[in-house]
């Protein structure tokens, strides 16, 4: 018999399962012809002796290395090394050269760069300080998020979930959202009224290239979020660009340009502008609603932060008063819980929300079926009610506190209003500093500060400053870095 | 003292934890008014003698009403209700009436009915016979992701994967798929080669949508996967469709087309051809990367079953021959484990890789971090060659045992070639039998039967019929209710 114990060395410190060590070891043997096809391995028994195993666990490697096909079992002859083993070598197109053509480092074929898009992508850094106004990822709920998901995985009856699905989304996170979204909105909507998109980027793209073609007039914000910019202008439509003051976007603006062109659309982050994180009037709400009908354009409102306000109660969204069909509403769950789960959605009426499935089949097909599902039962079962309910809290503690020592730090050097609600601060810092340099200052010493240069705007010295996601201790850590930056 | 074991009743058969019911009862008491703003709590001792329960339970109900702000701690007083209740209500933007408007059926801007997409959308039934050519998703590794998924949520040093990342994917997973793709099919990338996508359907999306602009000349072939050629479409390019053979594409049509008109793109599933399941001969390979670099057009090749294959070794794509960088290759995890876990990759030289990281950006921001970081590491573990070994023998046998019927039961009605690999047999049904009225009829018997109408061609009484996601049994069930529907 071969010195099996040798061959199929088993380390019992490891994570992998023994009977996998052993089918590995196994087939690395094969492979190296150390154990020849055809080869009569010893029985179960027998093997298990030599390697001081369970008989169940040879069994258990037996039958794995059985449906892999590396071994045949031939009644009461006993177990063989297949003779044509199951590796297989592809072909080659051209057997010229044994070498392997080093890969092409530019295509060979020219593409336009789409400048218009080439801009700076925020991502995860080290550092501590100031973010755009991100959520505290500590905080999200993942434990019951993965042990969900996992029973989700586990129920047979659920397998459908792993094939080809809506469009449109999980049915079932489609009925509990459009219940959520009544209680908390006031949005009289049913499952047809909602598309599941992978958070607002992609509802925002979505209903834009539902509703706008090249030429149209879109009004937006000045400043504005500069995702929703970039969609629009990739669209070719023409960007209209509206101020925005301590009620929010300038609704007479708006009027002036209906007055004197064809606008299709208008876009809105209603319940908290960004950058500057006003909240547009109740007031002036109406008029929009009323404007949009006078002059038939839509409106799309992105309602990334509703969930979130401290002081006042938040004012409904446009879409909970719209009668007439003008709003297209777009919110998500990433602020909520965390970026990386992308689940979001549009609500419209049906005819919209009809397009907008057609139209997701051909960008990426379908959602994340099992992760909405889970998203569904938390929601079903209260546990997003209660985590937001937590999170707000913390994050009112933490607005204050930074609110507090930003005033008392720099009163000569920022000036900006406490935020109703949101994740963030709009900060204007005084001339005599200039945000770009500091904001390169700070990333030498370890700290995050925007330079101001992403709102798609001509405000200067100006930046939002993220509070939420910093616990106390590293709001005050964060603020004396920015003391020593700015001295 | 209230009556607080009636007013907060437990269920102890219930899955949800005590102490949540505790608090959600109290919660619910302190809405209704029955324990008023204000109102002195027990302490907990009190209260756990009170509720037959352990103190700790108290305390944890207590802990999680102090969070969520329904009650106030005050040293050296006790627990109190909040005077203030965390339950906001929002405020509406009209107060002219209490009942809350209907929705809007009916968008109230005019949008144009894309039509070009109004396709039916085929998704998972409860029919067993013959899908398009699914994987079985009961094989899916669904424990392993399932716990290697809640394990990477619960590493502390990796919750920035819980946060904004690359758009252009997980950095892990980039790296062990630039491996993976080198050791299976040859191509000597790296990850800056990579851009991982959302499965095939958003490699083309993206793919394309660098690649062509409106008016462009784009060669398919006739039939073809009606998806990309919805894609194309989209963008307003022409199509110009080019025949298939027993070998493949027909590159003298190809040639001929490029000696008349400007080329753009070439689009083809060059190892099983869809939806006729041919493989492209490696000669035309070689031809095809010849007339790309001549004529100066893209190849677009979506290798989306490469991994199935039965009986001769598969040949390597074409990006593995390729020199001058005219191959863009797409391909993905779908089909391997199941079309839920959507992950699917672009390889490109890089200049085309980090337009498409820019393009995603307003698409949907990125992919979903947490289940890319999961499949890289079932990829590390070896866990997806198992698996497609696994499955590859099981779709093997199926594949003999479904041929051998179709052979034995319709050698008068249905002919077809056994394919060498994929999931699905293209079958060709006799003149007397109409497809599209068997398909119906099978429908109404509880069979799958496609009824040869989405493959973008013209051609008559043709159709996919799936085998790899039937187990033997329900084979020989859905060869019986096909017996019965074409008698």
């Amino acid at each position: 018999m071969l010195p099996y114990s040798t061959l199929l060395s088993i380390d019992r410190q490891s994570s992998t399962p023994v009977y996998l060590q052993i089918t590995n070891n196994m087939i690395l043997q094969i492979k190296k012809g150390v154990i020849g096809a055809g080869t009569k391995l010893p029985g179960s028994r027998a093997l298990s002796e030599q390697l001081q195993v369970h008989r169940k666990t040879v069994i258990k490697t037996y039958e794995e290395l059985l449906t892999q096909g590396w071994i045949e079992q031939i009644p009461a002859k006993g177990t063989f090394v297949s003779k044509k083993l199951p590796e297989i070598t592809p072909e080659k197109i051209s057997s010229a050269t044994n070498v392997p053509p080093a890969y092409p480092v530019q295509t060979g074929f020219r593409i336009e760069s789409n400048t218009l898009l080439h801009r700076p992508i925020i991502k995860a850094g080290n550092l501590i300080g100031f973010d755009d106004g991100f959520p505290d990822v500590r905080l999200a709920p993942v434990e019951v998020l993965s042990r969900t998901y996992r029973t989700i995985l586990q129920r047979s009856f659920q397998k459908k979930l792993l094939l080809y699905g809506e469009t449109q989304g999980n049915p079932y996170l489609r009925e509990v959202l459009a219940d959520y979204l009544h209680q908390s909105r006031g949005l009289a909507i049913s499952s047809n009224n909602i598309c599941i998109t992978r958070g607002s980027v992609m509802g925002i793209h979505l209903a834009a290239k539902i509703i706008c073609k090249q030429g149209d007039k879109v009004i937006v914000a000045d400043a504005n979020y500069p995702a929703a910019n970039m969609i629009f202008q990739q669209l070719g439509v023409q960007l209209l660009r509206v101020p925005v003051d301590e009620q929010g976007i300038c609704v007479d603006s708006i009027e002036t340009l209906c007055e004197e062109q064809s606008i299709r659309l208008l876009y809105i982050t209603s319940h908290h502008h960004y950058p500057t994180t006003v909240t547009l009037s109740a007031e002036r709400r109406i008029r929009l609603l009323q404007l949009a009908s006078q002059y038939d354009f839509a409106i799309l409102e992105d309602d990334y932060d509703y969930d979130f306000h401290y002081t006042s109660s938040p004012i409904l969204p446009l879409a909970s008063a719209d009668t007439h069909g003008m709003v297209v509403y777009v919110g998500s769950l990433t602020k909520a819980i965390a970026p990386a789960f992308r689940v979001g959605y549009i609500v419209a009426p049906q005819n919209l929300i009809e397009e907008a499935g057609y139209l997701r089949r051909i960008i990426d097909r379908q959602g994340d079926l099992i992760l909405e599902q889970a998203m569904a039962e938390l929601i079903a079962e209260g546990e997003l009610k209660r985590h937001l309910k937590k999170a707000q809290k913390l994050y009112h503690e933490r607005r204050n506190f930074f609110c507090d020592l930003l005033e008392n730090y720099f009163p000569e050097s920022i000036s900006f209003k406490v935020p109703e609600g949101g994740m963030a601060v709009w900060a204007t810092f005084y001339q005599r500093h200039n945000l770009e340099t500091l904001s390169l200052e700070a990333q030498k010493q370890g700290l995050l500060l925007g330079n101001g240069k992403n709102y798609d705007c001509n405000l200067q010295n100006m930046t939002r400053m993220g509070f939420a996601s910093s616990n106390l201790e590293e709001i005050e850590q964060s603020i004396h870095l920015l003391q020593k930056v700015m001295a």
